[in-house]
């Protein structure tokens, strides 16, 4: 035992999600992390080898040991998240999707071309995202290279692990002429060249990956899905796209091709093992059916949702098919940066889900009854498939993971039950970016409050 | 006007809601605050007299300028809350409300019998409130006087404004033994006894005063009920209590009396123009209006009604039908301390029962039309509805309102639009303790987040 190196040993009392329903507790462990950021072992105080690993991390001055307040938790994955968009988190929430597209959207996106503002805009998001705990982003960028690449640099500084993606729209029907790729063949153009030059400068497996992006199905073309599709197969990249997303979006696609959202991602090739489809409020059983077939993930944005999504995804039903479903924020479609702020929602929508919301209706026929989900189910979304979805092998603590971590701190440990399963609904309750101590990725330290 | 003295002048960019649907927006006015602690002067820039304020609050170094990227709010007054609950915030929250109340709720409000749970606890919360930009609350506390005076005790030290009721709880069939009024007599005795000290310590209209509460008719006794209302036709005091809370409450109360929760309270003289009524998720149009007829005021809490509400109180009809509003956080049956986390929830509930949840049903028949409301109605009732419905002269940044205030600083400020409008609504979606920097009750710090 005494023979892996580490380059840092926390002694922490963690919380990690084993199942939707099982969330472990062990108490004053020892999480030693090698010099690749990986989790390389964990002690518990049972273990013989536990007080050698301590005494030999404090010679080495190498070991953290937390407060008694303050817990170990994976670093959250958001699935979705538009970067652009996040100056204007919780603006014009109450015009309707295609105003809030066209006049306030786009518009902004469009201004992403001047790279300072992206430069700004981006630094100040990243550095937002990780304060809040989140470790890994799957990004929409615009439909610029150089700002892409600006954010990309952003998270290389910081520190996040990025799946950032060059947008697609090429559909003149439906995007504006400011706002929108030429053509399918230079579209398809530039996300080749955009994927090479993340490679290059980032590696093929580092902490910043591409992604194929389609904006959604009704701002592309028919050549540029299938273009994507095959571009999917030749270089087995992840896919993020929305599907089924609002009343609006689901008819479009039903009435351009006759068919469903879903199914039409499927026949261009892109809805897949390594798809994550936002959103889904639309979505049929059969449609489910297909998803659970491709293996394909979502990422349920509950706060967006409530704004354009129409309805509630119903995610115990999908966690209980064994769907792979995360958490996203949405910006800005979703106004804040925080994943407890969805976790909370997640659990709020679904329970409004099952209530129903119109009193003037019967109590029987108001809701879809054993719709709610727990904290627990919550947080499994938001780290153990936020990583499934992306093939990470992070969202866990344990031995053989990558250290993506969070401390957070019990603002009422003084005063307040001091039982584990309490203490875990609290820091899904209570925590806010003011709480959240520290956060690593691969074993760094990437964001620090005290700082 | 140089003949009015002013404790403190705020040179500051203001926000204040006039009617549910505007917000006014002064860009750096003076708010001069008499030795009373009420604002006795506004001057915006175009005004004759601002120099002249402005030059003479320097000299008597009573001057407070805000930075660019602060504004000025008035403070939120919270409707609803409950203070013994805050240690189990966010806990247990997907138990069913009877199991919540008698597993949960009733045994942690019995430990507020020792008085140094019951310090510790209500410093916490007061604190954390009034971080949070809450300068008023009408509280829950328990029926124990000896630990709502130590409540009262924290807010007055704190410099809090606010409304303590003292529970009455005496019907054995809704009530465990070892918390609850012995006899109805007894219940009453208490009340009158604890509003007296509270007079006695605090005044008969200072910052601390007491308030009838009936805890909900189903824990109250038909003679405890009368006589409660007898005594607010006595001492003329606010009567706080919940009504149509949940299908479970409702119902309890036309069966046990053959009619609405609404006409109940009325015959037993608790619903007037001093009463404030929790939650009202049942409410059906002939009981709105009796609330418009008596004048009584309702505490929406939004996050609350998502776990035990059963359906959504439909705000903007209530709005519309000019009867008095505000919002409530009802810790522990909401879990969050922040008016901010409760207006964003009014704001996405409202949507979804505009909207409906079950995207089986068609999308003309999911919701109830014309349902949203945004966040200047949110807003508004969270300041002025809130002032209205306790007869306070706050809620509003005006000349002869108190000046119960929060300073706000734009998280934002650096990359997003410096349109007011967007600011108003940035701030009330991105507004967490964190950038809260000062909050004033009569015109004294009571917070300050760089302390």
């Amino acid at each position: 035992m005494s023979s892996i190196i580490f380059q840092k040993v926390l002694q922490a009392s963690f919380f990690s999600a084993q199942t939707p329903e099982q969330v472990d507790f062990e108490p004053a462990a020892l999480i030693g992390i090698d010099p690749n950021g990986q989790i390389a072992q964990i002690l518990t105080p049972a273990d013989p080898a536990y007080t050698t690993v301590l005494q030999d991390a404090q010679e080495k001055n190498i070991l953290q040991c937390l407060p008694p307040d303050e817990y170990l938790l994976p670093g959250f994955i958001d699935l979705h998240l538009h970067a652009p968009q996040w100056p204007q988190a919780g603006i014009a929430l109450d015009k309707p999707l295609n105003a809030w597209l066209q006049d306030y959207t786009f518009p902004l996106e469009a201004q992403y071309q001047d790279p300072d503002f992206a430069q700004g805009s981006y630094q100040n998001l990243v550095q937002t995202l990780l304060a809040n705990g989140t470790t890994t982003v799957l990004y929409f960028g615009t439909i610029d290279e150089a700002a892409n690449l600006v954010l990309a640099a952003q998270c290389a500084q910081a520190g996040q692990r990025a799946f950032i993606g060059q947008v697609v729209m090429d559909n003149p029907e439906q995007t504006p002429a400011y706002y929108r790729n030429s053509s399918a063949e230079s579209a398809l153009e530039s996300t080749r060249h955009f994927i090479d030059t993340l490679r290059e400068r980032y590696g093929q497996t580092g902490l910043i990956q591409p992604v194929l992006t389609p904006r959604f199905v009704p701002s592309c073309s028919d050549a540029v899905l299938a273009g994507l599709g095959q571009l999917a197969q030749e270089t087995g990249l992840l896919i993020q796209s929305h599907c089924s997303e609002s009343d609006w979006e689901d008819n479009y696609v039903q009435e351009r091709f006759g068919r469903s959202d879903t199914e039409v991602l499927k026949s261009f090739g892109l809805l897949t093992a390594n798809s994550i489809m936002a959103h889904g409020t639309m979505l049929v059983d059969a449609n489910l059916a297909t998803f659970h077939q491709q293996k394909a993930a979502l990422a349920h944005c509950p706060i967006s949702n409530a704004y354009f999504g129409n309805a509630v995804l119903p995610v115990r039903k999908i966690l209980q098919e064994k769907i792979t479903v995360g958490l996203g924020t949405d910006i800005s479609g979703g106004f804040t940066p925080s994943m407890y702020r969805n976790i909370q929602q997640a659990i709020i929508s679904a329970r409004m889900l099952e209530d129903g919301v119109d009193a003037r209706q019967k109590a029987s026929e108001r809701g879809v009854k054993n719709s709610r989900i727990t904290a627990r189910q919550a947080f499994y979304m938001a780290t153990v498939n936020g990583a499934q979805a992306l093939h990470l092998n992070t969202g866990q603590i344990k031995t053989g993971y990558t250290a993506d971590l969070q401390v957070v701190q019990d603002p009422l440990a003084k005063i307040a039950s001091s039982d584990p399963a309490a203490i875990f609904e609290r820091l899904m309750y209570q925590t806010t970016a003011q709480n959240i101590q520290t956060v690593f990725v691969k074993g760094q330290v990437v964001a620090n409050h005290n700082q």
